[in-house]
């Protein structure tokens, strides 16, 4: 476990790289981590593709999205995705939210997730669905507002995953492994129902007490250290493995206070 | 944004490798820009693959797509896909024309692409398709002749795309960026709604509201700054970065004039 | 062919990286062998992705999947699905267990998997299919206990593969070389009949004399050896040779006995 | 063009290596070319997967597959697909047999082949279809004897490409060059096909007229020199050049006559 802000810092980045590298986010989508110390804050990168984001690249922010320092760079426009499930759940310790393409035919035609094998058991079974245009008609379809995100995390519950019809999906986890854990495996369970879809709609889902059991297989040590070294690996491998913060944290904050930084 | 023709066929160059790394583009394919100060010409590269192309290899084309001085190199036969939309819409600043296999399956099929997520309403609502057959009977389906091109530039009309039956699908945009972002967000889109209408023909498409904002995403700074810098990196990770042009472009021209260059 | 048990970890590591690299597993899944020189006992990994195990990563199990040695390091907790297919098949040299998407659609809709191909002749007409709920009821799904283990090896009876239903597949050979070659061949073709399924239910398979003799292509040398010398290749082409064992494997052994090791 | 056997053996090295790495071949497959002075003979690797293939690995058959001199490494068992097809077709250059995945649905299903877009108009419009099973009852699949090859060849007639049912596909051309190009447009062509059928029966496809027109894009020079030039880079980028050929073909042979060789 990373106790250090520094090491929460290095192991979002990481995370950040291995969803994009792992197919689950591009140029958009995010990872982010409640403040290890703060409750009342999380962190989340300034605005830039996930698979180029370091440990410098993080703001911190209050729980409704207001940067706790002027920034100075280009913000997420969805943060308050992130904020708002951070206020309405203290268990979630970290959130992502993808538009991966796996997802996107379920996502398109209003069809329920289901767990089709035993590490798909991460997103439940028949997860949440959310429409932005339910309680806010026609909008450009991106969570901005803080209602909008109140609402989206009202959806959620006190489920893991809520998908976001003909947007997305956002993702919550008790800690970021758990979280990237969740968002890939989900991912490919996704992936792998769409595809049985396409042979007929004679879907065999894990049973309630299977998706119950399996589903915390995530949070049992081996698997998730085991898959997390896997990520890690093949990140280090494409390349793209993220340096180290270059300065102590608190101090580089306070002398970046109301500079711009551009890299 | 850049401002000398120098940093425009660069970017171009550019925009090239990274709609042919993005998959949307193969050996087949090109993106052009309209000239900066002289809006009666085109750039438009030599006959090379997209994902070859540099700052050296663009010619200057007028809008009935002559060359404006004797290239002395292969030329796409194409072109006239470019010359005639230019012509047709002085709002065009740059045109993308590609055979990518995410769209196949609709242009094989005669079924209208819908935006199925925020980012594909770039392409629009069931944007207007062109069959080459209608007007010119049995052709080899290249689009050759200008008035093949002038066909083609009448059926997109307003819009920014045009889905063209049995061959591929022409982009423009404002600026190269923002047709780089067209070609591939619609083409992630047509995609995602191919594989969803293999889980039925429900599809939830963004209503029109929804996709007239959405639309205007990708002329938002943010979103579109970002993904650039996503693709750059992804065509520089992949060793794929032009290089810049090796000499002024103006003296360039005048010493190539009439000679023949291979590389 | 290997001799040596230095070899024969060496050809085991690169067996477990081949499968990682042709899709076939990912941070799960593993591939075993037998003893060469003492039946009674198997060889696999400690706890670690496939595509990261050297030759240094195997411990020697007992048939009853109990460690020979105390291995201070984490195990994999599926290794009874290797000890009981080795106590049930003194023929079967090698087993490799996985969850290649490939074989998904399949195991969620309760299709049968067909030869489309002379090479899928290597999996079998219709092999047979296990669900862990249909003799233990809710579990998590995970092939644990010894009697979970031993119903997989009664299902896959005299067959070399046996579908495990929302689970993944577990698959037997000769030897390594011929384990791998039936692993990588059979997800090839689930690929094949999965897609040959969208377009309609009208497959035609092997016949059973076809697919006797199309299967035995894997025993052949031509077509094994040069597929193993291509699977290498494509192996080192991305980085991923194993490392050789660092020392001779039983000192190593005596010298490592009870310390934990981390690399 | 190329003019010298080395010359000719280095473009045959490429081609399978283009092959293997845009998806047509992978552990199995072959290209081969007629001799360029003696068309009673034609070139073809020894048992090897073609993405490994160098200049020094042709082995020179004469039309009846039997090996000029002695080669004494090991052979692809299927030659008689290639000694056939040039015996049959004496315009015929080169020859393609694979496996690529694109055509399998087509293959297990009995679907024809019909060109969905202009480049796929290289295959013909639903070219023949031949099963070893009608005329050879139940084999292993391969094409081994001479009859089966013979048959194969009367299959194809004078077209371009024959499908092997629940096999492969063999592909002829003019020249190496065209036999390539035919061979990726096709896989790209039956991938396409394959997607738009998941949405539906009604494909459009080329007109008759259309076909023929579009057909004879291949051996027009800009578009078949831009692939190739495309491919070769793609190869090269991924570290797959091949190597020049040693020493001089025919004192290499000679020296070599009766010695085994392995690499």
């Amino acid at each position: 476990m990373p106790v250090s802000l520094a090491d929460i810092r290095y192991e979002l980045a990481i995370a950040n790289r291995m969803c994009a590298h792992e197919g689950v986010i591009d140029a958009f989508g995010h990872v982010s981590v409640r403040h290890p110390s703060d409750p009342g804050r999380y962190l989340l990168s300034r605005s830039r593709a996930p698979e180029l984001v370091t440990s410098d690249d993080f703001i911190e922010y209050d729980l409704d999205s207001r940067p706790v320092r002027e920034p100075g760079v280009g913000q997420y426009s969805e943060r308050v995705i992130h904020g708002e499930i951070y206020k309405a759940r203290p268990d979630v310790m970290s959130v992502c939210h993808h538009h991966c393409p796996s997802f996107m035919p379920l996502l398109a035609t209003g069809t329920d997730y289901l767990p089709v094998f035993h590490l798909g058991a991460v997103g439940g079974i028949k997860p949440p669905v959310w429409d932005q245009h339910d309680e806010f008609g026609d909008t450009n379809m991106l969570v901005i507002k803080p209602e909008e995100g109140a609402s989206l995390a009202r959806a959620l519950g006190r489920h893991w995953m809520v998908l976001m019809k003909r947007h997305g999906v956002t993702v919550a986890g008790t800690s970021v492994k758990d979280c990237v854990f969740r968002s890939i495996f989900s991912a490919r369970n996704a992936e792998y129902q769409v595809r049985a879809l396409t042979l007929g709609s004679n879907i065999d889902s894990l049973t309630p007490g299977e998706a119950g059991l399996a589903g915390s297989i995530s949070t049992k040590t081996t698997g998730l250290m085991r898959s997390w070294e896997y990520w890690t690996m093949r990140v280090a491998k494409a390349g793209g493995t993220p340096l180290r913060a270059k300065k102590k944290t608190a101090a580089a904050k306070s002398r970046r206070r109301g500079k711009t930084r551009r890299r």
